[in-house]
């Protein structure tokens, strides 16, 4: 079959094996398969994403970075045939699932091993107990979406938002605007959006933000107080005085990259919640006195469950979430190195799919 | 009246002004005031102190590191007369209260103050409201604890802490005490308390800890799993899928340098909460892949409520907590200069209150 490779740092189009679905597995062929963050990384730094992984005792342990990978984790795909004992859908029968593959070899991320390759190949071996068929007549792209958009129903579940709470979502990304969908569709808010690019405010706004700002013109912190939060200690002291404790604060941090942390660290009002959901691949500094003195708590989370995995693709199909302003291209295989070039550009693209049965 | 002065990086005793008592304030005689390592690390950075107090739109606002400061903010203290209005309590009750004073300036910190002269003072001046009398024939240096108590409190109630949850409290000085205090005393545990020095171990285990580790010896993280914690990715992916979720990690940060918290991060559980307790002045270094991929939560705390302080006061009267093993030295106010040295040895002392009336 038909498959982007990651060799050498490249991405190539190339022929590999088709893949053979064993016992309690689904082969399937891949209908479209969203590019994501992670992947722009690994496909110049997956040795030291394994290294990290290893450490953190976690991915990576049979990961070779200086093998073959097929990347592509956010797909939707479409049934071929089980392996031996399965049939729980017909041939034909759209599928999304969570991208993992329990093994001989114990558990494998679909997308990040040697041996399984992702979506942006032909075809895939999925698990069979973890297919989740799509319903209501959903759009290739928009089931496809229900990988990075679970990452927001999972962050915005490990937080703790409220009532009582005001969010800031910096960075408008995948991530940051899955986030916000997330809270939109829970009825949570007000929700302020920072991006520095204009593409990506408007995207925010379309997915539900109340207030979307340039942090180039404006520091979204100046937004607290008229919104109901203390901004500052002295501020909360006095609240505290009067018997009005105010809003918290919730800040996710979907950008990702050194320093981010401790900006927003420095920034926050008083007992704010950071929720970190951007993957900062880099040691990063941050100043532990002005958390403890504002009494910040920093909440890292990964990934989502399979009940927030489920819940997303239905609150996707049911119209609850739409994800379709966050879809800006389609390529096929052969498209797929200069998408990976085109998405270091936050003005012209947010997620592409990739689509491996396109001409 | 005679006070150890802060004075260029040195303490001298001098003679100074006795404060008056305005509206709403007592005028007390300090009986005992415990030495705290913020005293410490004062002496020699509070311009460092007062700096980031000021980024963090705290403390600090009103003090000046050249001038003059009395230290001493962990106090029990005798009525010596009321301002205009007061009288609550008689001249000879003695009393605990809060180390802060509301007045025209704002808030001030007593102990912290070019004005307000802390414990290591033979007279203070306090705000009458927060007064808390001494019961049940607490000795001095028995009430003097309240404060440093206090904070171990406001820790636990802060974290995560519940039933299903196995703690680790790194760092066996008087926060770490006060922490392992506070949580035997509402039933929690097992504690696991882990510190380099054999004598502060010796006071670990007074104060309650069920398990007590030499760090240099043994790691603490290797006590996980006999506990029930899954100390890895791999044994919680397997405790999710047999149904067995495994109790949360909850560690105490009790030591303050840079590298501990990624230390911890490094070490910890998945799922872990980490509560910083220990104030650490420096910038530090954390990875926070490591922390996203096992979903840390990092939570800063900092002193405590007026709830908590009087709970604390009460539980230490009442004779829920035994503060006596943490208090291993007294001395008069010519011999401060020399406890702030003693204290850098934890073999020597963990706890020396000053008593400004001994001769």
């Amino acid at each position: 079959m038909r498959a982007v490779v990651r060799r050498g740092r490249e991405l190539v189009c190339d022929e590999i094996e088709t893949p053979i679905p064993g016992a309690g597995q689904t082969l399937v062929r891949t209908l479209a398969c969203g590019i994501c963050g992670s992947d722009l990384h690994a496909l110049h730094h997956l040795d030291h994403m394994v290294e990290l992984g290893q450490r953190a005792g976690g991915m990576g342990g049979g990961l070779d970075p200086t093998r073959d990978v097929v990347f592509g984790h956010e797909y939707v795909a479409e049934i071929l045939e089980h392996g031996p004992g399965g049939g729980r859908f017909k041939p034909g029968t759209r599928v999304c699932a969570m991208p993992i593959l329990m093994g001989a070899a114990g558990m494998e991320a679909i997308g990040y091993s040697n041996t399984r390759p992702g979506g942006f190949a032909e075809q895939m071996v999925l698990m069979e107990p973890l297919l989740l068929e799509v319903t209501n007549g959903l759009s290739d792209h928009q089931a496809a979406m229900t990988e990075p958009f679970a990452v927001g129903a999972h962050a915005v579940a490990m937080s703790s938002m409220g009532k009582a709470c005001v969010v800031l979502v910096v960075g408008c990304g995948p991530v940051g605007l899955a986030v916000i969908a997330a809270l939109k569709s829970r009825g949570l808010g007000p929700v302020i959006a920072a991006d520095f690019s204009p593409a990506r405010r408007k995207v925010a706004e379309i997915m539900g933000a109340d207030i979307v700002i340039d942090p180039s013109t404006e520091s979204p912190h100046g937004r607290w107080s008229a919104l109901g939060v203390h901004a500052t200690l002295a501020e909360r002291g006095m609240g505290m005085m009067m018997g009005q404790p105010g809003k918290r604060a919730i800040i996710f941090e979907c950008v990702g990259v050194p320093g981010m942390i401790q900006a927003l660290v420095e920034a926050a009002p008083p007992q704010s919640q950071i929720v970190v959901v951007g993957v900062c691949m880099q040691p990063d500094t941050i100043e532990p006195y002005l958390a403890i003195t504002k009494q910040i708590e920093l909440r890292f989370v990964l990934g989502y469950t399979p009940d927030e995995f489920a819940a997303t693709l239905h609150q996707i199909a049911e119209g609850e979430i739409d994800v379709r302003p966050t879809v800006t291209s389609a390529v096929g295989l052969e498209g797929v190195a200069a998408a990976f070039k085109a998405l270091a550009d936050p003005e012209a693209q947010v997620k592409i799919v990739v689509e491996p049965g396109r001409l």
